[in-house]
């Protein structure tokens, strides 16, 4: 009998479960329920994604340490 | 016989568990492992915490967000 789609998708699933794990994992931190829920209510209503934010405080953060630096040497 | 700290402290986070979990939760998501470790190393360098990373992307997003509307506007 052919596979399902679903059964096709399990099985791949399993095959590759060790390789995900080697390439993703989950980045967060525990915040307060309240800051929580006003990002996610913004992401959703802006199309952002998490991964997106996380970009882009580490963007920020990383201008800011530049900049600190920079402040030191003068 | 008089509790050690380890006992008083147990106590206290079993007391608090619940209002712990109503106040505060996980923030986070999966990224690529070769990424996370990077930021992680950065934030750790600079002394950051992911918290801060995750206010400064809010802040940024936030920003870019208020921008792209006021440029529809325009």
């Amino acid at each position: 009998m052919a596979k399902t789609k679903a059964e096709i998708d399990k099985n791949y699933e399993e095959r590759h479960k060790e390789e995900r794990k080697e390439k993703y994992l989950v980045w967060g931190t525990s915040v307060s329920r309240k800051f929580a829920e006003e990002v996610n209510a913004f992401l959703k209503e802006n199309g952002y994604t998490k991964v997106r934010l996380i970009e882009a405080g580490y963007k920020l953060l990383k201008e800011e340490a530049a900049g600190n630096k920079k402040d030191k040497a003068e």
